[in-house]
């Protein structure tokens, strides 16, 4: 099938409006992307991870389809949650509603709105992606878990503290580039370095930021992309894994294996390798996570993740370009939004429409969706139809 | 597709179980039902509502998955969220997930831990399936906003406070047959009229209970059943349908039309009238509800539902007996659990294995699951293979 309309808002600390309204602003964009209406959605999918907790309200496929009018048409409107992968699960989801052929047209969009709570309430609640029983409840963090994470990858496989840092650099940079992130601002290697500490070695500007936001795609059949005509962007495939809740019971706490079986099925699937990928984008809700991501995806071998970062092989210009839309890190983090709003980066690359951040010539791109600390990985993968 | 297992716990105030037990159970169960292993099992769906703030665990069909051992197979674990209705639509999300031919044997589990939070609390998650901004934000709970329909209903069409009376005591002496319902005793109408008040018109008995509980089934195509051998029964169709979410939005707040658009295209997939279906599961989460629900459902033209109570035409014996299981009023409404346990009754009927409660002959059966006040509504059908 084709993604055959995007919409995005920009990500940051929207104080000024509402989660109606970011929803629907999104949503609103990507149908008139798609040169479609309204009325020819056919289902609604909404990723989001805890708007229970967040804004007081659940059933918030509901709420969108309300807000958005098409639950005047009564079309079914239904909510995806699995933490920070909750938004490429409802891609998914929407996905397999096509491939069964119960509907054609369907609006996926993903949103959070995190700023209406403080910090340490918005901690607690991403901490709920983790294992409450036997993680949260004796005082890890979602920061923490991340932190034991790096820090036994820098034992294990000579990782530093540098290497981190890189990859915040990075996708600084390619976030200036971006007019619809949290952060447009560069930042130097001492920046990061120097910045206070959140979870040892992980300190503020490893970590990706509490956000308001929301992105929307409209999925359809090809052959109704092709008749639409211009550029037409495939859904090859969508692949989701599991792995334990706890990092205790990982085989390797270096390695993430849910993203591994994802992106391995995802591949098989649709026929290429890493090697094939000309732009990825991939869940760097840390530092330590965006350099486990490029070697559990297949772009370096195990251990050299940190190295990619460092020597620009990741970088716009590099050999595969990771994160151009500026990642979770710089255009922020709006859990359910996430994996959707990978996915309207994905799809500006292969239209050519990336502007100061477009890949040349780029044909297949992945995005890459993690849920708590690993135990949901979802990998996507989307090409220029021919 | 057909339904090759099924699962459930006792519902109840289970205060010595966890979610991560009646969870397992109503998996094992639904697992050695189907005569299947674990490891036949290629993906998980969980219903649930509200585990962020019941049990302060997010993320949790992949605790789901971790819990049961089917994490370390990596199967995609994904939960679906649409207030009350979670659990059917589960099982819609897993019956796409079959026929759009990425997995065979599915399983699919609702769950919800209510009674770990006072009912004051639990009342107030239960209200964010309402409408947060224009509905509970003033004062509206669950409860009063079915008041108004039920008073409204009373004034438009009739219906008197005995026949919302009947309702309950039905689904009592229902329930009294059902070794897993939450309640087995049987009631009088005197003791359902004389109840203390909850929200005019609405009594203590006209009200569905907090509980905790879990249910699952395992799908699979028809073709791997028929091969097992025993009696098949298929999973016709599962339609969905939304509406506002407040209920000042609504056409007529007597009418869900969520239901009624739900209902029409599933009959219409299906093949069938509302004249063909043997039993049914609908969704009584008050006494008016099920009022309701056999008038959009087709069972009787609009303001007859009072009546269909009060002559035993929807009780067990009569034309077309509805919640066999005792409903969500006398068999309990652990909220995600809800639509899988009603697929759970309806498979049994149409088996031939529903003990005392059985309608003999049984060969279609209809499940009916709302979300909020009507703002979701999930309609299967089901029916016994020829």
């Amino acid at each position: 099938m084709a993604v055959i309309g995007t919409g995005i808002t920009k990500f940051g600390e929207l104080w000024d409006k509402s989660f109606r309204e970011i929803g629907l602003e999104a949503g609103v964009k990507a149908i008139g992307d798609a040169g479609i209406s309204g009325s020819d959605v056919e289902a609604l999918y909404v990723g989001n991870m805890s708007s229970g907790q967040f804004i007081q309200q659940e059933h918030i496929a509901a709420l969108v389809a309300d807000n958005s009018g098409m639950a005047a048409q009564h079309i079914p409107a239904t909510r995806v949650e699995g933490a920070c992968a909750s938004g490429a699960m409802a891609l998914r989801a929407a996905a397999m509603a096509v491939a069964s052929g119960h509907h054609d047209i369907v609006v996926v969009g993903g949103a959070e709105k995190m700023t209406d709570v403080d910090d340490d309430e918005a901690n607690a609640i991403l901490t709920m992606g983790c294992d409450q029983e036997w993680e949260a409840f004796f005082g890890a963090t979602y920061n923490s878990i991340f932190a034991m994470m790096a820090r036994r990858h820098m034992h294990e496989h000579g990782t530093t503290r540098e290497q981190l840092a890189c990859v915040a650099v990075k996708n600084h940079r390619h976030g200036a580039l971006n007019p619809m992130a949290q952060f447009r601002s560069e930042i130097t290697l001492e920046t990061v370095m120097g910045a206070e500490m959140v979870a040892d070695p992980l300190g503020t500007f490893d970590c990706s930021p509490v956000s308001d936001g929301a992105a929307a795609v409209v999925l359809a059949p090809l052959d109704i992309a092709h008749k639409a005509g211009g550029e037409v962007v495939e859904l090859v495939t969508s692949c989701q894994a599991s792995d334990s809740l706890s990092l205790a019971n990982r085989r390797d706490i270096c390695t993430m294996d849910a993203t591994v079986h994802a992106s391995r099925r995802a591949y098989s699937q649709s026929g290429i390798t890493p090697g094939d990928v000309d732009v990825a984008e991939v869940h760097d809700c840390f530092t330590i996570s965006e350099i486990m991501a490029v070697e559990d995806l297949g772009f370096v071998p195990k251990g050299q993740g940190g190295m990619a970062a460092e020597s620009g092989m990741t970088a716009l210009g590099g050999k595969i370009p990771v994160n151009t839309s500026g990642g979770l890190k710089a255009r922020g983090n709006p859990i359910g939004a996430t994996g959707i709003a990978q996915a309207v980066e994905i799809v500006a690359q292969l239209r050519g429409k990336a502007d100061k951040r477009q890949v040349a010539g780029a044909e297949v791109g992945i995005s890459h969706n993690v849920g708590g600390t690993g135990a949901t990985a979802v990998v996507s993968v989307f090409r220029r139809a021919r």
